[in-house]
């Protein structure tokens, strides 16, 4: 039998726009890689009449009920006694829990409200989900043909308890897997990879092609449906290897994370630490390499040279060549990845400059004219973009910072920088 | 009468996780702040039997139904004619949006698939909500009682399209106006703050007050209901003052977005320019300065440490005292402070260093040990933090620039550093 879900979240914040819900995404992929259909997303707001009729809906639709939110120690936290009331089940006060809530708030050294031992109640006979990002406990069970699974809501909580606890309890239900393998592009917009895949997209159907575009980044998702994961994997290997062949430096990576992910393990292997200056990315770059753990061995720190006087005292850069030509040019984007490297002491340096908006800088640089450089051991290189006015702030420094790590990458991998 | 909205979304996009249902939580926070109440988000796949079984419930339940999504060209795009299907309504084909779909193609200078004319079959009656954002138009009409809007799906299209052809159409329909005011807390927790107001909590109908977790922040939202805003504003304010005295300086802003924006607005008055040090945060501290815009008149720059050599050869850190001490200690933490404050040339600096985890440092501090550090001409403060080893490493660091930008708030707001 093929299984439908249903992911119920509950929270007024939803409803009145004040959080996305992240988590019902993260669960849907979560599902689909497990093989499993999500039919549905019902949100509702902390109302018990409206949870209530929504879990008789859901009840009645899928067999598969996945709820989010609403576990928590505050009065309008609902979740647990109307799943508990639909299924006809009494809460119980749960022992082991309340001490975990206790040890909990004994580990971050402040005193426990009172209230917390309302997450402690859950219903008869259910599986516990024990949570170790946090107070709420979720918990499982199965009844009248139905498995509801109820997870705590902060995407925080719920996305390591799904996969840790969640997880393990729906393999069992699962027939059959979808498995998938995601290459990672730099350097080519969605719309144009699209356009050359368009006729092979259409006349495929297992395994499937699907671009996305991800925050100036493209992802091709390769993904195969089959009895079991090897059969699945021998459905998808010839796509991924044409796909490679056909994108050929424009994809960075198969089922990595990253840029700077793949930079941190090809900086680990070669042995080589890397360091950054950074004008209008602001940290941004130091920030994601130091995001990942492990960052510590490869990356020794970077520079935020965010006015004229940083970068000349601190990277060095030369104050005639900042007077002659500004902070936003090719020449003092060099200077400041050759400062960085010398000041940082590493044997590979990135640096950023440029107009992040919402104005033009003091001579006139349009908002999106960037210059990112690498300075190494065989020289520098300095790239200029013309990323377009019309992007935000927060997009056009994290596309800079891609070029950025794009240009570490390719001298990691001894590629040109350009082509 | 008061309006019950539902947001149906189509689409299998969002079912299988590969996007984020972002136009729900824009349409939310619009129709909330027209004073309308979304009760029900639900999201259905391209499949039409379970998309006209959505239409079905919606339409019993709700009032006013607002769709996203399914109004493209390819043929899995099915939202018009389920919803037309549900109301006894034709489709007819409207010569005016196809000759806008040719002109559109005509502008980008790409021949027009034949399918894009699908785009021009509309429900007959309905009012059609042209699209200057992307090709699909969007259409509304009302029949059985009931208001039905169609809008496309990408976030690009849906937001102009919400804003500027939805709203006139919506405000017709809204009585009265939902305003709030959001405080924003920080050094509190969401139970603890829950616990002190919840006897107030049950007891307020109009306003109300809602508490919210943040990253590691608290905000309190107080919201009322009224006529005019000018009434809603009358009933929230004794609340909004009553909650600033009750939290004191735990309250660091009302309707603010985050402690770095008022930080850099308090730098603005003061004149005084802000640098860092950042070892365990790696960057965070910066990056979040250099998100707002005009951050550049009053950030100077930071200094990423993430080794003892750049703590020592940038910031000056003496090598003795972090061979003594170790790199996360409150000497080294204040050294680092006062090191950038030198180097960065500006009036305060604010530090951190930690363990952020997965692992214990080579001295075995546990993870979640950190220390914040200010210098400024007035001395140096050190506050030593212990997140507990549970939190995730992003968590711990977002915490730690936290309680970093807490102390320069202290500092510029003339507060006792704790308390």
């Amino acid at each position: 039998m093929s299984h439908k879900v249903e992911i119920l979240s509950v929270g007024t914040e939803l409803l009145l726009g004040n959080i996305v819900n992240l988590d019902a995404q993260m669960l849907s992929q979560g599902l689909s890689e497990l093989g499993l259909n999500v039919y549905w997303h019902t949100v509702v707001g902390d109302n018990p009449q409206r949870a209530r009729d929504a879990v008789a809906i859901a009840k009645q639709r899928a067999d598969i009920i996945i709820t989010t939110g609403g576990l928590g120690p505050t009065c309008d936290d609902l979740t647990k006694n109307v799943l508990a009331e639909a299924f006809g089940k009494q809460l119980y006060f749960d022992e082991a829990s309340a001490e975990r809530v206790k040890v909990y708030y004994q580990r971050t050294g402040r005193p426990m409200p009172e209230n917390n031992l309302q997450q402690a109640m859950l219903p008869e006979g259910c599986t516990v989900l024990e949570n170790d990002w946090g107070t709420a406990p979720g918990c499982a069970f199965e009844a009248e043909g139905c498995h509801v699974i109820m997870l705590p809501g902060p995407p925080s909580e719920c996305r390591p308890m799904f996969r840790y606890r969640a997880v393990p309890y729906l393999q069992a239900l699962s027939e059959g897997v979808i498995a998938s393998h995601t290459l990672k592009l730099f350097g080519i917009g969605e719309s144009a990879m699209e356009q050359q895949l368009r006729d092979q997209m259409n006349a495929m159907t297992n395994p499937t092609l699907a671009p996305y575009a991800k925050e100036g980044e493209c992802e091709l998702r390769v993904t195969a449906k089959a009895a079991t994961d090897e059969e699945a994997q021998t459905l998808l290997m010839p796509t991924v290897e044409q796909m490679k062949e056909k994108f050929g430096n424009l994809v960075y990576g198969v089922d990595i994370s990253s840029l700077e992910e793949l930079i941190r393990d090809l900086l680990k292997e070669r042995g080589l630490p890397l360091g950054c200056a950074e004008s209008c990315t602001g940290g941004l770059i130091a920030k994601r390499m130091t995001d990942l753990s492990g960052a510590s061995q490869v990356f020794k720190g970077g520079i935020v040279s965010y006015t004229n006087e940083v970068k000349a005292n601190v990277l060095g850069v030369p104050q005639d060549m900042l007077d002659q030509h500004g902070a936003v040019s090719a020449p003092v984007a060099q200077a400041m990845a050759e400062g960085a490297r010398k000041v940082l002491n590493c044997d590979i340096a990135i640096a950023t400059t440029g107009v992040a908006g919402p104005d033009k800088d003091d001579r006139g640089n349009e908002v999106g004219t960037m210059f990112v450089a690498i300075a190494t051991k065989d020289g520098a290189y300095v790239r200029p973009l013309t990323l377009g006015t019309r992007p935000m702030r927060q997009r056009l420094r994290t596309q800079t910072a891609h070029h950025a790590f794009d240009l570490a990458r390719r001298y990691l991998q001894n590629m040109p920088y350009e082509g």
